[in-house]
């Protein structure tokens, strides 16, 4: 068994990542800081991008066997203060709700001191417990299992240094928690949520994952394995993209999560939870931004064809713009991924150049500019954003308007494909080489790689062997 | 301008109509109490339809223009504070986060002293302030307007009485927010919303709803004029399904929302906002349940046809199987409401007659049940759940299977519509009559109409003139 160890320093050319990382999201209108501290505002392309991601995930849960529901946004004290005696190393930073009123009070409105909760409410930083405490009353036989549910909501956890998307207050995610008789069984769901993972964010995000288990210290605090799928972003550094846990029977015992199994006796379930968060949107951020802005995958991008009409406010305008609606009428018709291409046209009263480059920075995949002179000859000029630009200058395209239409859907599919291929190139180049034990790793990495993270030269990943935490025997090929 | 008027009472032969309901929410498995006081939990069954609610309703949201976003589930206390003064009849029971961290102190964990937060954070009830604040900073110009934003989330309001969907404490809805330059596009935008909400309610809920405007003393705080969509309930009474706003220049003026006109001064934006929520699942309990249980549209019915196996544990029982594999692959072959057949078959390890009321109970439109006699005849028997009884006797039906096969999506179109058909013969003929003034309301009703409901013949409900409330020079049309 083998794992991949990260080493930190840029890979690309950009002298301040974390930067470069915070204007791409604002420059492509992905999402914006709120007033409320640690908390952002996902603006509509930043949540197109999200409902895209969730509605391909979210087929692949319940194709899976996973049922949704939805389960309380508080979590009572009392079950926290169980959970903390189970559960070593758990997470204390937490939003508490303490009352249920407001009240003017001299002038100002605050806390109703007569509205105090006599049990203070925690807002979830994740559900093991709540959903626990269901699944004690609802699973009753080995009938009833394997019990599988999903719930996408949003969760809250206090963080002190926050970045969009990477690490915020409150975020979106999907948490998956099942229940099983076995270990087997439920180390397979274990794994089995870890490959939907891998293959989501490869096939849909175009980001190549390297998927494996946590060592000990690095667990969810509860779970016997922890296993996740790592990707590598362009400074280098790994972004933990998506978790799988193992918790044994922890939670079940905590939780009296018991079936009567065919012989009539009551055992302990055993659970998994798992999940992916909006923090996905800073990986694809992070994996294929490049100086212009983001890259989309078309796989992911709310619009992947967008027609920009040079308007003059001249006679020959209702002209371009009736090309253009035709243009767009039937890329629509068109199917790429198994849907509907999404083809946007855009008659925002602003200088075309000024949306050509709200586009670029966006990331729609393929941006068309039509003028008089297309419409003349029935062309189309466009530029493809994965591929933007010859040396300083930007690259653009001219192809009849038929062929043009006709070709759209396979370079959707090149231009994914494309994105997926750079960033497992760059993945697989900077795994730099194979060190047989702890004594090479210091060697090659040197005593800087326990300084300062921004001050060492990027030396690559490299991949070493490890041994494996106790619970190594549930595992069954999962690293 | 007429205006219906509710009475109570009941129309239907339940005499007790609240713990009707409640049997019918747990008996089809939509939801359950939750250990969080007045919270619920939304179990698989009573999840999926929401899902497809929000499918159908964020396709017709997004065809009107808007688009979706995510603002932050906590509010500053000054946000709200801030609306207190602009608003009056505001309502202060808020979940109120004080405190950021939990601490072990004498051996149980609580608040953290040292973690108070310097401003207190209200659990959002709704959105306006925080959506406000954002809009004072992203419209610049006349060119950025109309703005047309919705959100899909969660929103907390304490309630001391709950019921299930009906009134909780946390619920999930979808929440539009939008500007415009003046008070005739807004209002445009708020009377359109209304009658999105009510054809989606008739068309997709089957639910027959009277669109109209709400008194004054009814109106959202803050609101120039609310419109609602309501809807009569077995009981006889009105359900508010669904609200749309005209908030003037109030938030606005509160939030500094200002956009630059073409002769380039300042004014204040025109702002909207209207929601559906979770109380729609109610609103189907109510208007379709019957004494089996819930009666599904089968727009809205997550499994739309159910196979149930009658297995014996002998020889024969790999047939049926079979058979019954071979007819849910060919019914999710078929399509209707545009969408491909939502056919599951049952295999739970669980009696078929317990299986057969279990979805009887759910309310999925067609159950069918196939023994061995059905394989050996290409038969397939089945029941429609909008027409179960023939007196007390279970009415099942017998048809060669490949016409059974392509009959469905007729059938379930039939369903649909018939059962759209029975609630709007209820509403229409318990509008029992036209009065002309006040005095004729007092002398048909009596002086009973003011004491407790309950205790009151339900005497239907009657039109009558309304003198509106001030605003009304806006309104074209809605009433």
């Amino acid at each position: 068994m083998q794992r991949a160890l990260s080493a930190t320093r840029m890979v690309g050319n950009r002298p301040n990542f974390p930067e470069w990382y915070q204007n791409v999201v604002r420059e492509a209108d992905l999402a914006e800081p709120s007033p409320v501290r640690g908390s952002m505002i996902i603006k509509p392309w930043g949540y197109g991008v999200w409902e895209l991601m969730q509605k391909d995930l979210d087929r692949r849960i319940k194709e899976t066997g996973h049922d949704n529901c939805y389960f309380p946004l508080f979590i009572p004290l009392s079950f926290i203060a169980k959970e903390a005696q189970h559960v070593e190393g758990f997470a204390k930073e937490m939003a508490v709700v303490t009352h249920h009123r407001l009240k003017m009070i001299d002038g100002k409105l605050q806390p109703d001191p007569e509205a105090k909760l006599e049990e203070p409410l925690i807002v979830r930083p994740t559900s093991e417990t709540i959903i626990g405490d269901a699944f004690s009353r609802w699973i009753r036989s080995h009938r009833d299992l394997p019990l599988l549910i999903n719930q996408w909501a949003n969760v809250v956890r206090w963080e002190m240094r926050t970045r969009l998307f990477l690490r915020t207050a409150e975020f979106l995610w999907q948490e998956g928690h099942t229940a099983h008789a076995d270990a087997e069984d439920a180390m397979k769901e274990t794994l089995k949520m870890l490959e939907v993972y891998r293959d989501f964010s490869e096939t849909v995000l175009a980001m190549p994952v390297i998927p494996g288990e946590k060592s000990a210290n690095e667990r969810f605090p509860g779970a016997d394995n922890t296993y996740s799928i790592e990707a590598m972003m362009q400074d280098g550094k790994a972004l933990q993209a998506g978790t799988s846990h193992y918790l044994g029977t922890h939670f079940a015992e905590a939780q009296n999560i018991r079936f009567q199994n065919d012989a009539g006796e009551l055992s302990y379930c055993h659970t998994t939870s798992w999940g992916v968060s909006t923090r996905l949107i800073g990986g694809v951020v992070m994996t294929h931004g490049d100086d212009d802005g983001l890259r989309l995958p078309p796989a992911i991008a709310p619009r992947q064809v967008v027609v920009v009409p040079m308007l003059r406010g001249k006679p020959e305008d209702a002209e371009v713009l009736a090309f253009c609606e035709t243009l767009v009428k039937r890329l629509s018709e068109q199917t790429a991924f198994g849907e509907r291409v999404r083809a946007l046209l855009d008659t925002k009263d602003i200088r075309s150049a000024e949306k050509r480059w709200n586009w670029v920075r966006r990331g729609a995949p393929l941006i068309v500019e039509i003028g008089p002179r297309d419409v003349a000859g029935a062309n189309v000029t466009y530029m493809r954003r994965e591929d933007l630009r010859d040396g300083d200058k930007v690259r653009s395209h001219s192809q009849g308007v038929d062929a043009f239409v006709a070709n759209v859907p396979a370079m959707l599919s090149e231009i994914q494909a494309t994105l997926y291929r750079e960033a497992k190139t760059r993945l697989d180049s900077n795994i730099t080489r194979d060190v047989k034990n702890l004594g090479e790793l210091s060697e090659y990495f040197g005593a800087a790689a326990a300084d300062d993270d921004d001050a060492v030269e990027f030396k690559g990943w490299v991949r070493a062997p490890w041994s494996a935490p106790t619970g190594a025997a549930l595992r069954d090929g999962g690293n």
